[in-house]
């Protein structure tokens, strides 16, 4: 067995990866004692302290570093997501103010609108002369904004935003109770009498302080967490915007009110527009992330030291040394690893893509994105609850940050997109990928798609299959460990799972609703997505484990992804039992590997975490001392 | 198939059952609005008001119906717990209030004090004239009580109480940072010389609102939740109470010092002490229960009026209408009803068994209540955040009750016993019950014992996996719904795994360490706990229907309990598999048919958690009104 003694900065040197500068950075500065948490502090001195954190980052060049050159940005856009992921490790409200602030309300500025936008209000943006709010769910639409019921028509050279009904109000709109200026308020576009679709215009919510006229802005009031945001309601009363309000980069009117765009699709313009503000789902995902290094440091640094019960005729046991523990932990660590490489990855992906991107990787990066965002922001709030639980009661003292995390993440499940919903896009992605041309992502669009033209192609896919046979009859020690097996293992999961679901919605659309279809099919789609992000996961984690030149370093990530593919087959071994890819025997042998595993990593626990780097003024806590 | 048409109000009788009149008077006191819940209160009004709740209470009969009537209790245990229990539909931090000064103080009093003690003080108890504290916990000892290390010394005729040093200082007692005037401390008694174990102490903390001479108090701050009790540390120095401060009624020391019990083993005065401490562990597994009631009840009323994405050519889908919905809210419900008849049975036994309950059955009662706890509080906490996300972004606000019910139910996981000691207690009163004398339940007491004497007998009691293996070969159709064939299931699967884990530590014993022995076999100890409360919960199930006179709720009661039994099937059959009690075909039959019960039972949602009975004050909600 490979020695395994590692520094905490190799694996911190392997984790920054790409973007280490930077990260040390935001480190150094979140390290100031000006971004403290806010335990303790209500509502509104909370929000003004958020307020003043922001102000702080606004300060550096990093706010701008994902917009264009040619208006003080930094053209970083990789930079930029990791700056807004490294604010995770802090106070969660400044990590999404500073989200809604830049990367939201400025992404929509910068991708949305066009020169005249850019050069209007990006460095007003950038340096928080100018704070704004990105307007688009509504109280009836949340997750279906195609839905989206607010107008905005255009009249006599002017658009008028108008909130119809209850149902079209604005909800949850951060910086909208407290700070916000500007909006970014999507709404359906009316001109000469037609509908095109939903929009983005630039419409003032805030005059010197008050609500500006025809606007009505309500507080949402407390929130489980999060409330140093100031989330509000916004509604419109036929407010007046001028022909240049609309973010015109995909479309446009023109004076006389002629409507025109470079794509002709609706569906695929809607599509395109939502697209480039995938920013925010990544970013949410690396925050989750870090808020989730952060409550594994607490809990394994309070499990290496609480004691409790003593060895027949000995010493008071170390709670890491039960197996129980580090049942919770261990894997949790592996995961919360191999989850930092697939975002990283991600990141790395998007930078590359440039502005431009080619239609079929965009798509690839929306559905990759969608997909670590749910599995990452899950994790986060299991892990976050299993940490609290591990610290006992001292884990539900807010002085010890494990409750501030766990209210703080809890809506990166259902913000950003809901999860389920996500993860149905993947897997929509998936079958429409087959295909060689842009397809309709909506709900159901796909079904009948689907049934006519892929089962073939995708069951025909069986490349791995042959490998996870050709290891069937293999010696389980030869197996266990073996990565070839964990990927074809992964790969041919994921291409049974995707050839069932195709083959069911083929079979229940013959002849039937496509909503039934699609419905009775629902939970093998959600299982589809889950288990192709799952592959990518793992490949991800292989992946940098190979680019790590330090090879102790690498050696202990070996184990790490090892427990990481083990825990991910054990959790989902009925699925593998019932499909032939596990006998019972080896099933057994997949748990006792995990045991081991956990056994033989339990030294390493603080190392593991230690790589993490989360600055210690975000580890300040009482439980620790004693 | 049968109609399942049934009113709410049957099912509320069912669920009633033997304390339904005190039920309902319980629900009609707390639908008073000063029984309201606390929102946007800051934590000093929010103490306030639950003092005031709690002072309304206290104007009724019920907080003594557990205590001697020769005192002026009501003789009622059975009554006493249910009280307690309906206050989980309310405001947490009253349950908890309530259940540390009448639960566990005036327990504590009534149950190992004498009648000195019952004189003195219940009365006051009950009525609320004296506030009292169960300081039990230590900073360094929660889970391991034994070796709680604050000591009580003999010493001229007088009790000196005393806080060695920081890890003996009492942490999270209720009621101590604000009102408490008397705590009932626990501490090594020693006399001459000589350590005699764990006793409680009546010890002032507090008079005339000042920290008594010789006690230092300190407020433990905010926590997660429950913020509404006053929780505070307490330490003494060198604290002097009379001799008759000992609640004496499994031991006292004469006025010479003079040691004496009339429980010779100290093991075993301290497990019957501890033993009649039950009742706070079984109020809180009913709280965590109604608390879950009432979550079903928002997610499910919200579910059934929220629509997101239309149909293909048609209306807009009522969440509720969605297989991923129904798979997370149906069978939350039905595990819900099944822990519900578990906990009904668990009272009802506590109560029928009397004040001098027979040691055999003592002991198992006191290991259903660990593992209904257990089973119950988790369910609690993962089905609450379910409910939450279920809601989306709505459920994330503190107005629409998720968030409060969420944080404040989060640590009954872990206080009144943790839960996964609570597992393992569970799992060795299994093993040690083949043995016909008291044992030692400390953590490592057993493995030895069950090494040599337990196997065979364990391994021999087959008679459940002939049924099992019978019916392994009949039609699915006629299996998936047998309820013998459930039952029989969960009973195979629990021997299989108490003699599986008899086998692993006679195994790893032989020559080995013992601490090893059990770590090893941890997770095989957690999992013969489980199933051993699965197996308990279906059959409170099975027995509830069997005393349902309602033919109408019976028949939809049968539908609900399929659905329990199955999908806890379903999420084990892992293990099935494993170990030949279920074929691949039919292990993918059962996971068909836990989405055919949904589909079922999807119509009967509102109804099953109407008849929850839940208060209206307690659902009033911004996101129902829409």
């Amino acid at each position: 067995m490979p020695d395994l003694e590692v520094e905490a900065e190799a694996l911190t040197a392997v984790l920054d990866g790409r973007w280490a500068g930077l990260k040390r950075e935001v480190r150094a500065q979140i390290a100031e004692e000006k971004f403290r948490d806010p335990t303790e502090l209500d509502t509104e001195a909370h929000r003004a302290q958020v307020l003043e954190q922001l102000q702080a980052l606004a300060r550096t060049d990093r706010p701008g570093l994902g917009y264009d050159p040619a208006y003080g940005g930094g053209g970083d856009v990789g930079g930029s997501l990791t700056s807004f992921e490294m604010l995770g490790f802090g106070d969660l409200s400044l990590m999404v103010k500073a989200g809604v602030q830049w990367g939201l309300f400025g992404g929509a500025v910068q991708l949305l609108g066009t020169e005249r936008h850019h050069e209007k209000y990006l460095r007003r943006i950038t340096g928080l002369d100018l704070l704004g709010c990105f307007a688009m769910t509504e109280h009836g639409h949340g997750s279906d904004v195609q839905h989206l019921r607010t107008t905005a028509t255009f009249d006599h050279g002017e658009f008028v935003i108008n909130t119809p009904d209850e149902s079209a109000v604005k909800e949850y709109i951060g910086n909208a109770a407290r700070d916000g200026e500007l909006a970014v308020v999507f709404a359906q576009l009316i001109t000469g009498g037609e509908t095109r679709g939903v929009h983005a215009f630039l419409v003032p919510i805030r005059i010197d302080g008050r609500p500006a006229p025809g606007v009505t802005i309500s507080d949402c009031g407390l929130k489980a967490g999060l409330n140093g945001v100031d989330n509000g309601r916004l509604s419109f009363d036929h407010v007046r915007v001028p022909r240049e309000a609309l973010l015109n980069r995909f479309a446009d009117v023109a004076e006389d009110g002629t409507y025109s765009s470079p794509i002709e699709s609706d569906n695929r313009r809607f599509f395109t527009m939502l697209g480039t503000l995938i920013r925010g789902r990544i970013s949410v995902a690396g925050s989750a992330g870090n808020a989730t290094k952060r409550a594994l440091a607490v809990a394994v640094r309070y499990g290496e030291r609480r004691r409790q019960f003593f060895k027949p005729g000995g010493d008071e046991v170390v709670l890491l040394d039960y197996l129980a523990h580090q049942r919770k932990l261990l894997p949790a660590i592996a995961k919360t690893y191999a989850l930092h490489f697939a975002q990283e990855e991600l990141v790395g992906k998007l930078h590359d893509l440039g502005t431009e991107p080619p239609e079929q990787e965009q798509r690839e990066l929306e559905s990759r994105a969608a997909g670590v965002k749910a599995i990452t922001t899950w994790h986060a709030t299991e892990t976050i609850q299993m940490a609290r639980e591990a610290c006992g009661g001292a884990g539900y003292l807010s002085e010890n940050l494990l409750p501030a995390l766990k209210a703080d993440t809890d809506v990166f499940t259902t913000f950003e997109g809901d999860n389920t919903v996500l993860l149905q896009l993947v897997a929509k992605g998936l079958l429409t990928s087959y295909k060689d041309q842009f397809a309709d992502l909506s709900t159901f669009g796909t079904v009948r798609f689907v049934a006519e033209q892929i089962v073939e192609t995708v069951i025909e896919r069986t490349s791995a299959r042959k490998v996870v046979e050709r290891l069937a009859s293999a010696n389980d020690d030869d197996v266990l460990f073996n990565r070839e097996w964990h990927l074809k293992l992964f790969e041919d999961r994921e291409e049974h799972v995707l050839g069932g679901v195709a083959r069911r919605l083929r079979k229940a659309v013959d002849g039937g609703d496509p909503f039934e279809a699609f419905n009775n099919a629902q939970d093998h789609v959600l299982r589809a997505g889950r288990v192709h992000v799952d592959r990518l996961v793992l490949e991800a984690f292989v992946a940098a484990i190979a680019r790590c030149a330090d090879p102790a370093a690498a050696a202990l990530l070996e184990r790490v992804c090892d427990l990481y593919a083990l825990a991910n087959i054990e959790a989902d071994r009925a699925w593998f039992l019932e499909h032939g890819r596990l006998t019972s025997a080896r099933s057994k042998a997949v748990v006792s590997a995990v045991n081991s595993l956990c056994a033989e990593l339990r030294p390493h626990a603080r190392v593991l975490v230690d790589g993490f780097a989360v600055p210690s003024q975000f580890l300040r806590a009482p439980l620790l001392d004693s």
